[in-house]
């Protein structure tokens, strides 16, 4: 039995090599070559229709993007979205994304040690059963995978809608020793906060008035001491 | 002009000098003898009408506890609460428990460093204009005063319904570089929490559906070290 028009999709995403990615392992230390430059990196992981992901490389034009799922269809729709994006340019493709295929469990034979500067999690699964905890993005057994490779730079960029999700990764953040900033339990209390692009769920909860939950977690040691700096001032003190 | 019943408020806090201590500041660094045991003590900040320092103190008899608040009403209340609590117990006042007149902003006046274990703070006026963040009990100013007065095993016990407060204080706790642990973003998620004993508030809070948020934050190296023991069987990793 063949899923009714999965082939077709498949096929659609062949013919996107400019800014899909089927076979991502190949590209592991080489994802700059790729962009055919050497600006920061920032992945999405589990971008799902893509909307994010797209705004930000339009947004953004000095950084590249990656967008990650693992499915054919999630990959379709985001190049939609990508190529909708950047539309109204005078370019072929988007020449800062691309739309990786790929398993979150495999993230070391894609990404090279130091290979990336920010890693986005937008409304990860909340996988809200005790014995599936492994699963969520935040486990400590992902922040391994993530702190190896993300570089100097690196911070992690989470939000979420789910309360029961977001207790949990304030807590593994804070279990696993990284400095946490910009905490916020209420992104949009006064209103849209349009310094953060908005996911599709996201416009949808906070159109239900939901709160959406949102905190950086800093990784490299460069990001660290800017962090550092920047904080004296903060609380006028 | 002087207001009605002040008079017998005050007189009546003067002749209960068991429990009731009007001169805080002459107990600096002779809280232990005050108590005549060298027991942990743990201070809430902000006690209101007593009830948590008052159970608390009944429940968990190898502690030393003092309660401090700035109004005389609130010791003569917390004072009744405090007996209550007691009640049952062939004793002519709680053993273990203290009420001191103050303003919090004078503790480094009332407390030598080290002196104390743990500091509650629970449900602490928001003070949600801007404005008035220094106000706020764990604005780092404050921080700065505590992280003096607790000792090598000192925590912070935070909890609040205000979720900007929340807000504000995780920030504060994770600038300031303490070990956030424990945090919970809806307390009492599946029915009261019995393992923490409800302030006035909090009971009420509870009873309308509010989210009750708390967190500990780690103070003292030993606690720290206490603590990274602990954590390495937490996710199951």
């Amino acid at each position: 039995m063949r899923l009714r028009g999965r082939k077709g999709i498949r096929e659609s995403l062949e013919e996107q090599q400019d800014i899909v990615v089927l076979n991502p392992k190949e590209y592991k230390g080489k994802w700059s070559s790729l962009f055919g430059n050497d600006r920061p990196i920032h992945v999405e992981f589990g971008m799902g229709k893509g909307q994010f992901i797209s705004q930000m490389s339009y947004r953004n034009q000095e950084i590249n993007f990656i967008g990650v799922d693992m499915y054919d269809e999630l990959i379709r729709r985001a190049s939609e979205k990508g190529r909708l994006a950047w539309a109204e340019e005078e370019v072929e493709s988007p020449p800062n994304l691309q739309l990786a295929l790929m398993n979150i469990e495999n993230v070391e034979d894609v990404f090279e040690e130091g290979e990336l500067e920010r890693i986005y999690l937008n409304f990860s699964d909340p996988w809200p059963k005790k014995k599936h905890g492994r699963r969520r993005l935040t486990h400590p057994r992902f922040l391994d995978k993530y702190v190896r490779i993300l570089n100097e730079r690196g911070e992690i960029h989470f939000k979420t809608d789910s309360v029961s999700l977001f207790q949990f990764s304030l807590n593994a953040f804070a279990d696993y020793g990284l400095q946490m900033t910009n905490i916020s339990l209420d992104l949009h209390a006064e209103g849209p906060n349009e310094e953060f692009v908005m996911t599709e769920y996201e416009s949808k909860f906070y159109s239900q008035g939901m709160n959406i939950h949102r905190c950086e977690a800093i990784v490299g040691q460069e990001a660290l001491e800017r962090y550092r700096k920047q904080r004296l001032s903060k609380y006028g003190v």
